[in-house]
């Protein structure tokens, strides 16, 4: 039995198709028979080889959906062939560190990411351990379903674990692959959402996701200020990739609020501590999430009709997908079938 | 009646002492009849006219602990003429801005600090609002007390209000006048405590303190390294005034560690999104404390028996104290009497 | 000039509209002119006289709803004749006790609650203490906004103060005049919501409410078993004032869940340790809000479209009115209004 | 080869010395050489065969100090013969439950304890799932390290869990075996410490435990007044097993405290919503702790100099000690040892 699997050679090289020999799960594992998986922007780190300890030829993706086809002896006996499941960014805890020990796994200091780890779900199939897996609920299509693994649950749990308790004012910075998300995430949890984004085009698309106000960034008042004229952000959420955009909403901030950054580039933020002070404020990384995490967002999702904003591609097209996200270009997240 | 005030005419002049007519409370106010001050270096915002709406003769000096004198007509009447108080950075707040009205007066948007509000307390008296006065216990000398208006409870309450517990480790970075005061609370709150300074010769005396480890930060090790060898920090808590220092400790967090900030230069925090995004840490500013924090931090030094370590020096000689503490060369905190 | 007030004469009497002169409010209050004002079960305390310190006659009403019509001398000036304004349970709070100091209003040592501590809102005018007053949004109608100052304050600071986070199954035991609110508040926080009430027969209504899943409590099945069924509850929301049906309900409760109660009656909860201890379980008790919690509430109300269920009833009929609410036969709100 | 237990035939029977063979560890298990064993209160359990699942011949026995002898296939490389472990209530967490998924092992709903789910310490040798796992530190005996995987990660974690915070007034009911060590805690964390127990003669000794204050239950003054002469508690740490003592703690606490229950009794808490409604309070149950918790029990026992109080035993005359525990004769925790 063969599969095809979307594989990089060497870094920063093209994603090829190649046969491979469908493996076997081993104890504590199961083998999922994809049926979509997303191409995510950290898919680059991977595909370019920026990580300690990838092999070539590397098999990304991180956004998996489909059915278990195989049980591996030993594994938990509540994971049956044909459950409908997912594995995101979190592709498994090493279950002995530190934040392990605390129950912390999304910080574990092993922690598996699919591709990186392990092959990941640009292919017909992959293994992945028990722990990795996210029960995806009926009303939710498979290529919904893929993108939540990581640009969802990011988001989701960004917002759920922040301060921001309902009513509160929360702007999500950002509505591309991970903002989009945000901002339906966001409305559905009851704040009072804003959406901040580059140019006044996008207003109305903003309405539509659910924000309750959006703010223009390139427009001649700064963010910050737009956000005080609101009575300031309890949260921002930043899902744009850009220190300096990040950077420029702390001002914005009410009192004790809160700057949760999910995205980064390589500058620094350049946040001055009196910034934060006297006003109480906080920045927090935030990691994602667990399968749990993952599970929490699928059925949130399901609950209140919430969907990524996807196109579909077929797996033999995995370069092409990756080049067009890798462009900006993606309406908002590329999805891969395996479906022929 | 005139009391001795030292004060300054204009922007970074000499402290000098003038009379004045003592001054009457208003409804909702006490005079207090001023026994010690330290002397803070957040004064140097007032005495060089750093912040807005100062007016020239300023009267800095905000970590007072006196007698009630005299209290004004309409003023809670739980306190009374000789009772023992303190009165710290926190001189007061509003009451009706939206931080105040969610019971977080410490960020209130119109603090009142002495010395910027109204005059401060290098003087024989000051007048004071009802909501500013923190209690000293008994076992506590006014020269004591006054320090933990503002060094005392920026320590205890950064410290009491992080996300560290009982048994984590918790380091604080500097040991001046506001760190020695860190130490001191740390170990008295079970953390497992670490010092981190500048120069081997200092391991004696941050033992002496209570630290459980040292780290000299100008070692061949970095502080990050050091950290990490001792298992991470769960929080440091950042007196010194110094942005690097300050950024140099982020890579020695645990995972959802929390860099607590509490000094400040001009200069940005050096942080790369990166650094605390997969980790889940988090950079908190912290403002100080409320009056009610200030008798918190009281009843707490009285009942382990922490003391600040201080230099006292006459109300008189306030200039060379003052010039004293900017040089660096006080050991811990100038405390001003007004004793003859 | 004078106004009209449905007073209580004795303990237990009738609501007798009698004449009285128009009061002026002193430094720091206002007189607010009334529009509407809820009837709530907790105002038989007043009427009956069953709390410490009353004096009759008694007006009671403490879900307030009007304008601004005179303001004190020395008060707060962001508060303007012609401002629309609620008072709820909340009147006031002493800002001297230890809760006070610390932030925590709602639970004053001290609280003043219109009706008890001063005359309340069954009458054409109220005088209420500045710090007792929430601002009502425009889209808002006073007979919609008055009841949110108790019903609406106390189920929706329930919810957003209780540990339920998104997506967690939170169930509101009773759809009364607290509990279709807590339906309502529950859905448009974003939590998979659950209405607990007796009779198959309110399933239908419990759905027009917003809850995802009802349970009969008179049913066959158990509440506790019902809610295991479903995963057990995060969060249960109690507003009947049975102690029996709220004991009912904590094996029902997830592991570390909480059980948050807002009513009472006078018999104790028969928990026993062993249902709590294993499983990390918490019984909270919930005090109503303060009056930044109630505007809260109103502005959450008016972004989400959330109304109280009420029947308005001229301020002559307070008698026929408040004995409705004691009979159960209110559906759900009784709402006096002074229009003529 | 063979080994010693003390085991029980029937359900109440006696702890009668029968020899085995030395069990092999599977999979994921290690087989620990025991030192020492504390004799615990909810042994009873087990030993009278009080819970479901429970198979006889038992061997009950979950406070185990020792050290590794041999370690099984495929368990993690972290572990090493030799190394000096204890394992306590937290036997092992199935992995696969809600809670668990969600990091909180501690409410597993398949939680394994030792005597229940498997042979315990009372024995030479005990296996165990590598999970259960703590490190003991050099500097505590194994006799001293053996209670406190029950006795003291329950008090230790319970109070470093709660809402206290240094300088808060924490009261520990009972000075027994679980309250003696929560006393010693408490003072170790920085809380102002209450002692409350049965007769005026344990002042002293609460006081060489380190408590500030002492209650005396049995005095004419009731519990709950005492602790608001104090101030009112913000937690209570309930360590007795006796529904209606613990019941008498809750109008001493503060608004918003917390009664942390970790003992029972078969009785109900006999609280009326009233108690906690209007002031906020909190009743939780709290269950031990996790590996990892013990682990930090032992960290900070060994960093602040705290021992329980012990009496040892050697293994053959379990049953004695056993009935001393039962007997309310223990000084304060009976501890098996295996040395002849």
């Amino acid at each position: 039995m063969t599969m095809r699997v979307a594989q990089v050679a060497s870094p920063g090289g093209p994603l090829e198709i190649a046969e491979r020999e469908v493996p076997q799960p081993g104890p504590g594992h199961v083998r999922v028979a994809v049926e979509a998986c997303g191409v995510c922007h950290s898919d680059v780190l991977f595909v370019n080889g920026m990580v300690p300890g990838l092999r070539f030829p590397v098999v990304a993706g991180h956004e998996i959906a489909g059915r278990i086809e195989q049980v591996g002896e030993g594994t938990y006996s509540g994971w049956k062939v044909g459950d409908r499941v997912g594995v995101g960014w979190f592709g498994g805890s090493c279950g002995h560190c530190t934040s392990c020990r605390q129950g912390d796994f999304i910080v574990c200091e092993n922690l598996k990411v699919p591709g990186w780890a392990y092959d990941g779900g640009f292919a017909d199939q992959v293994i992945a351990p028990a722990d990795a897996l996210a029960r995806i609920p009926d009303a939710l299509a498979a290529t919904d379903a893929a993108p939540l693994g990581c640009a969802g649950v990011t988001t989701f749990n960004g917002l759920r674990r922040s301060s921001a308790r309902p009513g509160d004012l929360v702007a999500v910075l950002g509505i591309g692959g991970l903002g989009h998300l945000g901002v339906k995430y966001a409305a559905a949890m009851g704040f009072e959402t804003v959406a901040i984004a580059r140019g006044a085009e996008k207003a109305d698309f903003a309405t539509e996701l659910g924000a309750h106000h959006y703010i223009d960034s390139t427009a001649g008042t700064s963010v910050a200020d737009a956000l005080r004229a609101l009575g300031g952000a309890k949260v921002v959420l930043a899902t744009a990739a850009n220190s300096g955009a990040i950077t420029a909403t702390v001002d914005g901030l009410r009192p004790l609020g809160e700057l949760v950054v999910i995205g980064a580039d390589s500058e620094p933020l350049g946040i001055n501590p009196t910034q934060l002070l006297l006003s109480g404020k906080v920045v927090r990384g935030h990691p994602s999430g667990t399968s749990q995490d993952v599970q929490d967002t699928m059925a949130f999702s399901a609950l209140h009709g919430i969907r990524p904003m996807i196109e579909t591609v077929p797996l033999v097209e995995a370069d092409e997908a990756y080049r067009k996200m890798l462009s900006g270009g993606a309406r908002f997240r590329m999805v891969l079938t395996t479906a022929s």
